[in-house]
């Protein structure tokens, strides 16, 4: 292995929890019924693999120049999430993927957002943002919480139009989502890229590795994550059980928070440094991403990779959080302006729900 | 005819048009079972008389100074929309009345006011406009949404309380719209003018006409308009099936964009011309008119040209579909500037309502 | 009674319905079936208990320095509130408790605001007030209305939890809104209170009573406000059935109406001498201490005072409600500045919202 990558593991505690990827295999290799002792290892196997992914991401996207690299951060920045929703839509578990994507927007719109602001304004009386980037990320939230809106609001109702439906809907709204997730990147990195000068995540990096280990990180990586996820996916839902949590629990709130790891630490210190243009981009950025690229890229890869076409229909509980997380969002960040109490606000909106999800009886989901 | 009158029709392509009125008349008389050919022909022969109309309002408000002028403009500047959703009032096509208020809604706030940012964000980088006329507006739309909100979502209600509760509702919901309306119109051309200078609707004429062309150009064709709209209201449902069209996308998407195309054509040359206070105020100040004096006025009317009074109920859908659009166009115009992705999203939102009405099965709106 | 008080009652007219006091006393004890009559009498004796119920709290508050001082005006403020819900309470009248509560953050956030911003503007052309304190409150409200609308959300859907779950998550909801209250006012009182500067409720008062006659009205009056609470909580119900009034009327705008008589009175009177920071802070403080504050210690109070624990499920209705007023209070001081229509559109709201109570047939509710 090359020196850079043994000097950062070196360097950075994180990336001792690497161990735990061998321990997991060999753990679903000698006890494959062990769920929770499975689901425990994989956890700790993903976290420091999706710090690895993030960090050669950012390298690549160093090297390769601006436009490409900007592309390449926002097509690539969750590909940690998009590895563990594609083993689990392989599996059939489409709940299991609504789960994760709906809880990976609610947990960075609100938990990374809110805790940001709150971490940088603990330590700073006031701090400032690009309220443009900003509101460019709500803008597309917004937009993605009216696609996921739509089907669920119609499937909702009394007079339920039937599969063929939500599948044609589904599949013209996940390549309308593209589409304007290209254009917003067209804008943001080409057209009008003097308006969101700072706030850009390549800048969180420190010293970026030589291309070529970078690459290969990301090839390596990208299938240690996919091997690891197997045992996750596998062992998550008895494991919630055996833990008293709900399936809910898990997938909204503990699979987001195991595969978003990596990106909130890179927020929590931005905001520590006064940089909340870094926090705010990743919160929201990555929310964004997962909204109008992962999710209509999973409903597309469905069709090819699944037992059955995904719909975008989500269960009617989420619908509202996603909705309820990108107006907070967009109240929030509408001034370019924080202090300690901006960031108590989303973290409370995030209790809530987690609270409610918690104590759901499992049927009701 | 006079001369102004002739000449306009020379200058303007569109008018050209106006040879299909004959033809509808005709049309209908020689094969009134020919539903599809009688559409065409009728929305044909609406797009030139609607510019007319449109036209000669403009001249009357020119000629008859600043209040007089605006009051015309405010009441009168949507009288193509009033003028087919009476005649489908009168035939008892409640739902078709319904469709087609909230789709003009919708289009104006969406589709007329994304075009217009998009259009004139590809030919200047970074624009501006009015925020005071685009407030007042968005906050009149904005309480004419939850007018229409309380009477759908009651009735939607497991527990119904009875068509007497809604119809009494309703009146009393109507006179409030358009007391609200009349209120807002003395504070913006009377005691707060200053604020809401350059975004005024006469501004976007040439020429006026001399008040008796345009006094006589206005009644005529009103009449036209009226006889033209009874061939439409009459083709248009079986025309719908014809073309595989459901009749939620004819109400909402098709008849809106004919009775607008007018209005239309000036946002999106204002826009071009960097004069984006006028498209702004055609799109939210059509929008506002409808909500808050078409469509009280039919409740109204509907007790005396209907054969039963019409409610303010709508199909929940379209609730839905005018609150998000009323909260796209609050968010949008909040900050005064704009640039070309800022109208991609209105219309990107507008695409997927249209999506949706168009793959919708028809019993279900 | 010493000299201050008796100079208060003699300068201030409303106080003269003291007399009312005793006799709703006396009308209870020798007419306990006349409903109507005692809901008239107890009406009329509660508005100037809490008038003098809030000067009290104001001199308290002005006697023990700022700090001290915003806390009981943040925690006392509402007290004639607290009470008339709390004698519901022990009476097992949990409807009424939580129209009342719903009712209170209603007709603050859109009567009181709407009123304010009216009679100002009606005197004054343009007002500016602070908008940091404007958005802390509307923050505030957002979160508690996303805290009421997930229980009632969820007891809605077909597939109803059961009450177990909606009693532990009304009480780890009821913690959480204590929690983040508490840390709104360290916010606002300590840590940043620079930007909250004038609009501090504590100004309002003329000059302040001793602090001995101010403790003993306080102690005194809630007594009163007690006692006089029972006998229009056992006559409301019937009386608004003789006044053919629906309880829901009677529960949101009635007793909303009354309860808050003496703090509308400090916010019309602050508009119309351009205090607008005062009206503001009165209309949005009350709303969030009600929502924030009184709601969830009623639930916690349950537990002992009432017949069994009262959750934080609100008829559906009421959520739609409070979520409008909040949206509309947050899109309305976004901007900090103010004119007579602004004010018009919150009254508008509220006007729909009370015609629709008045009009709802009493079973729906």
């Amino acid at each position: 292995m090359p020196n850079p990558l043994l000097k950062e593991i070196r360097r950075d505690p994180l990336l001792w929890l690497l161990v735990f990827v061998p321990v997991a295999f060999a753990g679903e290799k000698l006890a494959p019924g062990a769920h929770t002792l499975l689901f425990l290892l994989s956890v700790l196997a993903i976290v420091p693999l999706a710090a690895l992914l993030s960090h050669a991401t950012e390298s690549v996207a160093a090297k390769t120049g601006d436009s490409v690299g900007g592309l390449l951060n926002a097509t690539l920045g969750n590909l940690t999430e998009l590895v563990i929703a594609l083993t689990a839509l392989g599996a059939g578990q489409y709940v299991l993927v609504k789960a994760s994507i709906a809880g990976a927007i609610v947990t960075n719109t609100l938990f990374v957002l809110g805790a940001s602001l709150l971490l940088g304004g603990l330590k700073h009386h006031v701090q400032e943002f690009n309220r443009a980037g900003a509101r460019l990320q709500a803008g597309l939230l917004f937009l993605a919480t009216i696609a996921l809106l739509v089907p669920s609001a119609i499937a909702e109702s009394d007079r339920v139009p039937g599969l063929a439906f939500t599948q044609k809907l589904s599949l013209g709204l996940a390549v309308l989502l593209i589409v304007t997730y290209a254009l917003g990147m067209l804008f943001s990195l080409k057209t009008h890229r003097e308006f969101f000068g700072s706030a850009e995540h390549a800048e969180a990096g420190e010293a970026p590795w030589p291309l070529g280990l970078a690459l290969g990180t990301l090839a390596g990586v990208t299938v240690l994550v996919a091997l690891v996820s197997e045992v996750f996916v596998g062992s998550v839902q008895e494991a919630a059980v055996a833990f008293g949590m709900t399936p809910a629990f898990v997938g909204f709130i503990v699979v987001a928070l195991v595969g978003g790891a990596a990106e909130m630490g890179s927020a929590f210190s931005g905001a520590r440094k006064n940089r909340l243009d870094l926090s705010v981009g990743i919160a929201l950025g990555s929310a964004a991403q997962i909204a109008l690229f992962v999710a209509p890229v999973l409903v597309l890869l469905s069709y090819v990779l699944g037992p059955a076409p995904m719909s975008l229909e989500f269960w009617p509980g989420a619908v509202v959080m996603m909705l309820v997380a990108t107006l907070t969002a967009t109240l929030l960040t509408n001034t370019g302006r924080s202090a300690w109490f901006v960031g108590v606000l989303p973290l409370m909106v995030y209790l809530i729900f987690a609270m409610t999800l918690y104590l759901l009886p499992p049927q009701v989901q």
